[in-house]
């Protein structure tokens, strides 16, 4: 998408230096645009635990490069068996930085696979940069196609307002940001957007890092979409008010059941659509469905993230630098949930790159049946 | 309550200079307390509107003493009717800085009934101040019978779980920074802390002012109760994996058919402990009831405020300053509603210094049947 005029992907090989890897390190964002070098897989693993890049589908892509920047570390090894071993060592770091992202487990053993039966260091490092730009690409198409089917969901609407205005409510950010382009909640949003409807996001603050405010407004912004921020209490009064009519998130994990986990948060809002009466869609790519969970919301491991997060929060001050702030009383203890799920008998549908389903096993297991077992 | 050992009241009459009502400002806490000297209508006007003040009956209470320093404004005009009318447009200065503040209009007007139909101005403004220190000794006895009604609900449950500990979840702060002393969705929560149970609140931060994170976090710390503060997205996750017992809020208003208008978020968290089969109560002193409105959430004004307070937010630097960050893209815009309306059929009960009812006019109207028309 754009920034400033000028198309960018989230994450890309560096020109002229295919020993490192080129990301926007989001924790600057709304306020610089930050370009960030990779170029060991600690600092790869630090990028994603400490979210400098953050979203299901950028994981996903940055832990796919992570693996190529591994196999070049595992080049010094002078068996296959060493490479494979310091690999995998190497994969078992990347995947503990984020538990509940499901994209970060497949993207690490997706590459892993692809090279673990190949014999020299240097066909398994080719490899692994192939398998990591095919993780981006299909990341980057896959959103397009949900952009795509999602639409119609928009369309429809919009039709029955006749042309009028189309409200859509999001929560945290699973905009372009968080994939390789496009995003996946906001790729419909796009979609309308260049059809000519007339859309406006309703876009959650997202405490407590922001995701919505710093993030989805952001981008939001650079392509010209309205938008109104509001903080993470208001979207119930909005919808039992008649100033929403759908809402779209993403997910960090899917179970094939139907049970969405999501940005902590997620669950208040679908309790809250389904009082009123509105449909709650959520918008992913295949990657993000755990194929082995089958209770979402008894088995999907939930991250816990410091206190700090909750008691301080960064911004620009009044003289345009960076800064921080305490929020609460110092001594008193916070807690940092960073998921929550929302069962399936809230969710109105699946939004994937291969169409629209119903989230129950039935419905997505007809989407993509060589899953069934 | 105390304040580093010192008992306060949130509002009271400066010692040695009946002029001046002091209060403490509420936007310097928890880093700073500040006590602010209010000696005009337009300092208190702005004293609520800008909310150095908060809170149904500190609101109420501030309106009665805010009539007073009126009555004394009002003393230079040499007629009864021109003393009236004077304090009838103060009155209505004071009742235009919240509008959905039920104890507001109600204290403005009980002030003014009382003394309009005095002779002398001096008769009137003894009597304005007399009527001010009731409505505030009123709001301090009901809270603390809110208290030990209250309580019985906590024990309930303490005794179910075997004397352990009792977690309950409060959004906003109903506490007593909100009124004049022990608050409304605290008092049960002082009452049992002070009869020796193991109670355990989670604080709700409640963007975009942060009531929670600062106001609550700081009153319960100082009274040595247990608490975490949580982002307002975390309880519902907390609900739906057990970790709330009950939840406990205050209001701003609600109808006698039991539709609660509270800080906004507040029908987020009715929603959620209701989907997990959580009691949800509300706990208020009668000024806070509406006995004319019938449908609360069609009815009831919801105050918007300033966007400043969504993309700006306060706090402490690391150099122990107090200072303000912009969270947000410069150029997006935001939108603050400030409270919400949650209807009856989420409400458990309601409990009030008369005793607990159902939210729902029969219950209502059997506990102040005076009410009945």
């Amino acid at each position: 998408m754009k920034v400033d005029g000028k198309h960018y992907r989230t994450i890309w090989l560096k020109e002229g230096d295919r020993n490192v890897v080129q990301i926007i390190d989001q924790r600057h964002l709304p306020h610089s645009f930050v370009i960030e070098d990779l170029d060991t897989t600690d600092k790869t693993a630090a990028a994603i635990g400490d979210m400098h890049v953050r979203g299901a589908g950028l994981i996903g892509a940055t832990a796919g490069y992570g693996m190529y920047l591994g196999a070049l570390e595992a080049a010094g090894e002078s068996t296959s068996e060493g490479f494979n071993a310091t690999l995998l060592k190497i994969g078992e770091k990347l995947k503990s930085t984020r538990p509940t992202a499901v994209n970060l487990r497949w993207a690490v053993d997706r590459v892993y696979n692809k090279v673990k039966d190949l014999k020299s260091n240097s066909e398994k490092i080719d490899t692994a940069l192939d398998e990591a730009r095919k993780i981006a690409d299909e990341d980057a198409s896959y959103c397009r196609m949900i952009g795509e089917h999602g639409v119609s969901l928009i369309e429809e609407i919009s039709k029955r307002k006749g042309g009028g205005r189309v409200n859509i409510l999001t929560h945290c950010n699973a905009g372009w940001l968080a994939f390789v382009d496009y995003g996946s909640a906001t790729a419909p949003v796009y979609e309308a957007a260049a059809r000519g409807l007339d859309v406006h996001v309703w876009v959650d603050e997202t405490r407590p890092w922001n995701q919505g405010a710093r993030l989805t407004a952001w981008e939001l912004g650079q392509q010209g979409v309205a938008h109104t921020i509001v903080a993470d209490n208001v979207g119930g009064h909005l919808m039992q008010q008649g100033m929403v009519d759908m809402v779209i998130v993403g997910t960090d994990r899917t179970t094939y059941t139907g049970d969405v986990a999501n940005k902590i948060g997620t669950y208040l809002k679908a309790l809250s659509a389904n009082d009123n009466n509105l449909p709650f869609y959520v918008a992913l790519p295949s990657s993000t469905f755990d194929w082995e969970i089958r209770d979402g919301v008894k088995e999907i491991p939930i991250e816990q993230r410091g206190d700090n997060e909750v008691k301080w929060i960064e911004g620009l001050d009044e003289k345009g630098k960076q800064g921080r702030l305490l929020l609460t009383p110092e001594s008193s203890p916070a807690a940092n949930y960073a998921f929550d799920v929302t069962p399936s008998r809230l969710v109105t549908a699946l939004i994937t790159e291969r169409g629209i389903c119903g989230a129950d096993e039935k419905s997505v297991l007809e989407l993509y049946p060589e899953k069934k077992r």
